[in-house]
């Protein structure tokens, strides 16, 4: 998506071979009208797969998510890192380990809310090591509901995250894909 | 706001006298068009206020404050509890803590990202003992920018927050207001 693609020269930092840094306006900082954008872009996207729910996890996928959710008109549910003590006790839950946390978490997602009819687009900020995807797919798997696919706004092409998740059979779609990183500038892969 | 107070009626839980719960359409799962009409509402009771950024707090104010930004036209900023390692160190930060889960948090925002030419309007999903948003009008504060206002979707009024921030000078409005909880069932506030 080229207007993803442009923010992320215009605007993205670039820090070793590894770390972008996006937070001006997509995981501190929001530009919502590109996230809209990137919403309507979901939608074509997976515009035959009737999703009927959006599953994404805390934070930085929930704004994206809401956003897509506008134009797929279903709800957006998180799974929950941080649980409080209101939370239903009758949860679907996995592991997650998140590397650019270094800590290990439960997430959460209520049973009530998800079930064997739903049909779930898994969307989130990052693809890298697969890992907060993977357990979002755990726990659609645990409720019996049907995966449409994971839609991601920044793939990094030189971690696993796409082969984890692609060798489960699932279909992933990301806005970016950037290929690597050096001297503070980004190369996209490149589509014909 | 009708059209929440009604939501709440039908599909909220009262447990006790204090807790609301309403994770089937507000923090847990998200119903996006009702945060559309949310964040036209809050649109219109800040029209003249010269917003020029939404600021909230992780999580449950992200989504509300994402949509309504789309009425403002006006990027949203959400404070970090969790902040990761790839966050700035260049941060205005406070305590707050959290009775939900009964935690102090070091919030954090990002100094690049708000300063005195700003013009605030802070958004959350609750607003019951004042804490998280007295946090965030300390971290305006450090930044030198305007709060516009504090706009939340439930009130507490039997809980201290809107005295709290009353008493800083800065406007509170509430999309609904919640006077008490019994039997299961919740008394909203009446307006002339």
């Amino acid at each position: 998506m080229k207007l993803l693609e442009d923010r992320i020269v215009k605007d993205g930092v670039v820090i070793g071979n590894n770390i972008l840094k996006v937070d001006s306006f997509l995981n501190h900082q929001l530009d919502i009208n590109l996230f809209n954008e990137m919403g309507k872009e979901f939608k074509n996207l997976f515009i035959n797969s009737s999703v009927t729910k959006i599953l994404t996890i805390e934070t930085s996928g929930i704004a994206i998510a809401a956003l897509a959710a506008l134009h797929f008109q279903v709800p957006v549910l998180f799974a929950k890192k941080h649980a409080g003590l209101n939370m239903d006790e009758d949860v679907y839950q996995t592991k997650v380990f998140s590397y650019t946390k270094n800590l290990e978490y439960d997430i959460k997602v209520s049973k009530r809310l998800i079930n064997s009819e739903d049909c779930v687009l898994i969307i989130d900020d990052f693809l890298a090591s697969g890992a907060a995807m993977s357990g979002l797919i755990n726990i659609v798997g645990q409720s019996r509901a049907k995966v449409a696919g994971v839609g991601i706004a920044i793939e990094k092409s030189f971690e696993p995250g796409r082969k984890v998740i692609e060798d489960m059979g699932i279909r992933v779609e990301a806005l970016a894909i950037v290929d690597s990183m050096q001297d503070g500038s980004v190369v996209f892969k490149k589509f014909k």
